[in-house]
């Protein structure tokens, strides 16, 4: 499948290599074409990975994932076009987090509403599927990694395309993939962050994720 | 150990008759002595069970269980005293939820600060240790309903008080005890809230737990 994957950082990197190893092809997005961190990865990456500006990525695309910073979010979504989005499942990897107010970081939208609706808002043409914004990029698509089965959230107001973020998830080993509904659940899984962020603290690593326990 | 519960609803029962179980004196504290609901607690949770106003359970207690609803804890610390709290450590198990916009819940404060914070802050003279607020009141002190170790969280400015907790709490099974650091880390635990309740919805029962997962 050919997926986009907006934004060059470490989350961005880190799912465009595990895609490409999973035979996937992979076009990252960039705000110029060009751009050194992305021909890097993509020669790192081998076979599969490409390059190109954020429309570029989205044009071809059957699978979007976004992995800008919080506050670029939008402004990615709306340089890989509207038409390129049209129909198309976004998985919304970013967090809203507000580094201006020191360590640690507190979210810049909270509680009563959540960036992944305010982007569903922006873009109502994409189908936004909030997912693994709840841990650390190396587990993000290596959740095997981990000793225990582990679990990821999806929110999204679309079934189709949450369904279809699931079975991707799942070839990745994936095993507690719980749908938490509409993408106003969202502001759940953002709100983890300020948990998970003083736990990478307490624990000294974010390696970590949580397994969700039942009563029998 | 003699212990006031401050409050008198599912979660202040729920632990004094736990408390009561594992051999503690527990004095339920209400707005009024005579409080219908406590006195029908005490009756039920046998020898060792105690009711009467906050500062009346306040008054002898070695540790304090706050128990009210997140609106009424800085009122409820107000009527048990502030001679009272001198020194001790209060348990705080509230959560900031605002049912006022409707369902799901919200949180009054979140985020850039915390309850907890808002508790310290407000009566200096207690040690607040933010503690078992993240999960339902029937698992707070019976971890061992759950298949499997889950964990729990304590945090505080205190670090005496944090480990009266942590040995209080591990002598009802807990095991995976996370000192998250001081007060302000309760804004990580009240956050997820906003999480657990759409876990609630998701798995259809509030009867689980968060266990944490390390990578080897």
């Amino acid at each position: 499948m050919q997926i986009a994957v907006l934004g060059t950082g470490t989350v961005g990197r880190t799912l465009g290599t595990a895609l490409v190893a999973a035979g996937h092809t992979v076009v990252m997005g960039a705000r110029e074409a060009g751009n050194s961190t992305a021909a890097a990865w993509a020669e790192a990456a081998g076979k599969g990975a490409r390059t190109g500006t954020f429309a570029d990525a989205a044009e071809g695309a059957h699978l979007i994932f976004l992995c800008a910073r919080g506050e670029y979010a939008a402004a990615v979504l709306e340089a890989a076009g509207r038409e390129h989005l049209k129909g198309k499942t976004v998985v919304d990897v970013t967090n809203p987090l507000d580094f201006s107010k020191g360590m640690p970081p507190t979210l810049f939208v909270s509680n009563t509403d959540s960036l992944a609706e305010q982007l569903q808002r922006a873009f109502p043409e994409a189908h936004i599927v909030k997912s693994l914004n709840t841990l650390t990029a190396d587990l993000m698509l290596a959740p095997t990694r981990l000793p225990e089965p582990t679990a990821v959230f999806v929110s999204g107001n679309d079934a189709a395309a949450k369904a279809e973020v699931s079975a991707l998830l799942a070839s990745f080993g994936w095993a507690q993939i719980v749908d938490l509904g509409d993408i106003t659940t969202a502001r759940g899984t953002e709100s983890w962050l300020a948990l998970w962020i003083r736990l990478w603290g307490a624990l000294g690593t974010p390696h970590f994720n949580l397994k969700l326990v039942k009563q029998g």
